[in-house]
């Protein structure tokens, strides 16, 4: 079946690590025949997009739109290209009683369809099943710049090593490895994937890439999106894999070119910023525990690039948390464009006035003081009647709505951002203020557990700028200071407990009983996992975070609301 | 096969429309045992819940806690009761590489599971492949209460019909017509239902079950659950109908149970508020135009009731949003538990104070006067230079962001629920202020067009309280008040325009050369349809709102955020 002959092994394949803005048909359609042009002016014979790419990942709501679909469709199919691409694309229903198609296409050749995705992930962050038709049809590009080659599309290729939560009916890489039985030779096969980070995951994309190989026994190609869109972020890291489990590793969070060569690891290439890590057969990804301010500030950044966003501000409390916020902003957009504001009440200690300009200082960011005394003292005034008679919460979350408000007026005022500053623990609890510090269109620390953004500190202080937080904002103890002598631990169990009782339960599924068998306090696991049920309604209305854990507050965490009920009691 | 002579047409089959609390499977079950022993003394010799009615519906992420799956499943298999009771409930996976069932047992009876649902509805406000495995194998309950029954879920019966909005591969009401023809005799076929609400909805409801009868040749009996969980609203208006056309249906809006005498239309009885209606073969049901009150109305007080909220407060501006929503949350907790919060500016009409004063008077709610001046002076002052070189807009939304301040001390202060007055219109064109007017826990007209607004608020006049909102507020021209003579329509179309556009667009699918071509202007199609992709970072964070059209702001609208591209350009 194979009649190329000895050239086949001689061509090189690009996979394109792109980083598409979700909607943008026109400008990802550029950026991807540019990239293939450059892949073949260092001698690539075909380029591989990633998944979707000419919509980007995930186009969520577009998808519903047929002109959308036809749109992409049809700007996939007229890609100017010297060399053929295989482009990820939607593709329109085969009837007018089905669903469009998670497609891959052949532009700058013969145009026309290769394949349809079998495997729709509908589970965490993705809704496949609500946009998608399954295909029941394997992908297989026959002859195409001198190659024979299997096409599948992300998922496609994790039912195979039982890498998917949840078994699905069909396997599309034992489809291809049944081909080989019956005579159909590839010379490879390719992988369009979108597939989302979360932290360490790397290794299991590796992991389902050499089991493909292994069984299909020959190289497989992964091209993976990279960067941030909205909530989800993408850290590239392409992989080539060949039977014998060796694997090449593009970098992460770079846009770039990964020029594979089938015959030879050392032959591969990278075009772009970062290098290539090779892999021995028994070589595993290293744990990449400093990956995590990378996926922050990609997140950030990209979210203010592809919205058109060049100005940040935040309030600046000299806590821990937007001091942190306060770093990857100025990482993300520049200091020169992020303002941080610090707002002492009469509740302040002046150690918060100094930590918050230490880090403003130490980052080269605008720093601003505006205590709120003057209008918290207007505002008591007039809501003296409820302040004194009501729960004094009201009173608690009345400075931190000023500050809200504050921040915002800055935002509207000068077309900046704001960023919420909270984290992972806190919004689980509810230890956070609605309209007040949870005000911004981003929280760039949303899915951080609280023990996570003291470590993301020093990470930051050790990589970018020594003393962004200082010695004082990492060592004293997590006050909201809203009322006089406020801790967190007052409201809170102290943060290494509480962020482990959450993320065993968030992340690893398990229940009261079950994490009090792991050695937790019962009374303490059984408050924390209320408070996280009965504060539902503040995440219903967060900003968006970027997903950086197995699983994050927002699109990819669907609680009840209404129905507050602790069913474990 | 049918064994029970002439017995069968005696037995009488209740349909429990219950109102069930998402979360809550100890009250859940208490309630469908304690309306099925009602039923029974009634004469009923088997009972119907709707479906998943010991969960509520729609569970959503509680579904991936196996123990949640398993006190569910557990707790319907042995509910109490005198008669059988068919139950709607979560069914644990067949093995542990699948996902749950969306099942039905038998209680009080021979315990065992009869079915699990094979179309999983995925798009719109669904997401049931998220949760469940699709089963292929058609349900029947045979020889239960001297009864052989088939017996579907929900979205089963509605691929026979057409109306689904894609085709399954599947078609259970095929499956039983074909078991007729293989000589098995049904009584009857059921279907438990959560078929949430939206306008005019009814009518398809009743269409698809007189097509289910007509194929199955015997009677079809539809289940639905009534009330509101969250954003979703279900209307209730269980069926019955027959081969012939003829269809009983039960009251909307109200929880009870509808016997069905297979033998008589005439035989069927309601037990609960309301009466049913019995509809000729050739009879539809009525155009309900004055149902979008109660459906906003039961939303906001089964929201209140079911998260333990007794009193409400929100910003009276003396416009008709205001208005109306008053009007809501009177009817929906009671007159005495709701305050309206008049916070006139410098910029506020004196019409603005009398006009909320009236609508206070007329529902005999709680009204405080709270004017801003003093608290905008004092943030005028604090924000001086901000607000004189900045963008004007921050000074507006700086007035909404005050008066949000104090909506929310009051709710803070004395365990209330904010609620944020907007509607669909305003907030399609993000004419509104991220925690101003949006502040809330709930948004009642989140789903109305503003003209709708106009329409309910006649309703509401009409039907309960006379002037509650006065002929000034309903005429005068809509204005925010956020600088001086400001009118909405300065910055937007008039509404009766905006609404078709959006309407168009939003709930027609259609796009702007399309709408233009209905005869609208192009460039005010351009711009109302670029406003809606430019603010879809304010519906990210908007309060629920009661979902009563087709397509609705929330969790069934999953735009992508941070790319705002206007792809039609």
């Amino acid at each position: 079946m194979d009649n190329n002959g000895g050239a086949v092994v001689t061509s090189k394949i690009a996979l394109l690590q792109v980083n598409p803005i979700v909607g943008d048909i026109g400008g990802n359609a550029s950026l991807i025949s540019e990239l293939a042009n450059q892949a073949s002016q260092a001698g690539a014979s075909l380029a591989v997009t990633t998944e979707l790419a000419i919509s980007g990942y995930p186009p969520r709501d577009l998808l519903l739109q047929a002109d959308f679909i036809d749109t992409c469709h049809t700007t996939a199919n007229n890609l100017e290209s010297a060399i053929p691409i295989l482009v990820g694309t939607p593709v329109p229903p085969l009837d007018d009683r089905s669903l469009p198609g998670n497609g891959v296409v052949r532009a700058g050749d013969s145009v026309r369809e290769v394949t349809r995705k079998q495997l729709l992930p509908t589970y965490d962050v993705f809704d496949e099943a609500r946009y998608f038709e399954a295909d029941e049809r394997p992908g297989i590009a026959r002859t195409i710049a001198g190659l024979d080659i299997g096409v599948t599309i992300c998922e496609d290729a994790w039912q195979h090593c039982g890498a998917t939560p949840n078994d699905y009916d069909s396997d599309p890489i034992a489809q291809i490895v049944e081909w080989g039985r019956q005579g159909v030779v590839l010379d490879a096969t390719v992988n369009l994937s979108a597939s989302p980070y979360h932290a360490n995951k790397s290794g299991i994309r590796v992991a389902v890439a050499r089991c493909a190989a292994a069984s299909l026994n020959h190289p497989f190609l992964l091209a993976n999106q990279v960067g941030g869109n909205d909530d989800l972020l993408f850290d590239g890291r392409s992989v080539i894999a060949w039977p014998n489990g060796t694997a090449v590793v593009a970098p992460a969070w770079k846009e770039g070119i990964l020029i594979a060569d089938l015959s030879s690891p050392e032959g591969c290439v990278w075009i772009g910023d970062g290098e290539i890590t090779i892999l021995g057969s028994d070589e595993d990804v290293e744990h990449e525990e400093d990956d995590l301010l990378d996926a922050i500030i990609i997140g950030l950044s990209d979210y203010c690039r592809k919205s058109g966003i060049s100005k940040i501000v935040l309030g600046l409390s000299g806590g821990i948390d937007s001091a942190l916020a306060a770093c990857v902003a100025s990482a993300a957009v520049g200091p020169a464009n992020v303002t941080g504001i610090s707002m002492p009440s009469r509740h302040s200690s002046q150690h918060s006035i100094d930590d918050a300009r230490a880090t403003a200082d130490a980052l080269g960011i605008e720093f601003s003081l505006q205590p709120i005394t003057e209008l918290h003292t207007a505002a008591d005034s007039a809501l003296a009647e409820l302040l004194e008679n009501g729960d004094p919460v009201a009173g608690e979350n009345l400075q931190a709505r000023l500050r809200g408000l504050i921040v915002m007026a800055h935002a509207n005022a000068n077309g900046a951002m704001a960023i919420a500053t909270g984290n992972k623990s806190e919004l689980g609890q509810g230890y956070c203020t609605l309209y007040g510090d949870m005000a911004g269109g981003y929280a760039p620390l949303g899915d951080l557990y609280k023990m996570e953004v003291y470590a993301l500190a020093r990470e930051f202080n050790k990589r970018v700028a020594t003393d962004a937080v200082n010695e004082s904002t990492l060592t004293k103890p997590p006050s909201a200071e809203l009322a006089p002598d406020q801790k967190d631990e007052d409201s809170l169990p102290p943060y290494p407990i509480l962020d482990e009782i959450l993320r065993l339960h968030i992340e690893g599924g398990l229940d009261a009983t079950e994490i009090t068998q792991k050695g937790h306090d019962s009374e303490t696991v059984r408050e924390v996992l209320t408070r996280l049920s009965r504060n539902e309604h503040k995440r219903w209305q967060m900003p968006p975070a970027p997903r950086v854990s197995m699983r994050a507050f927002g699109q990819g965490w669907r609680q009840p609301l209404a129905a507050r009920h602790d069913w474990r009691q």
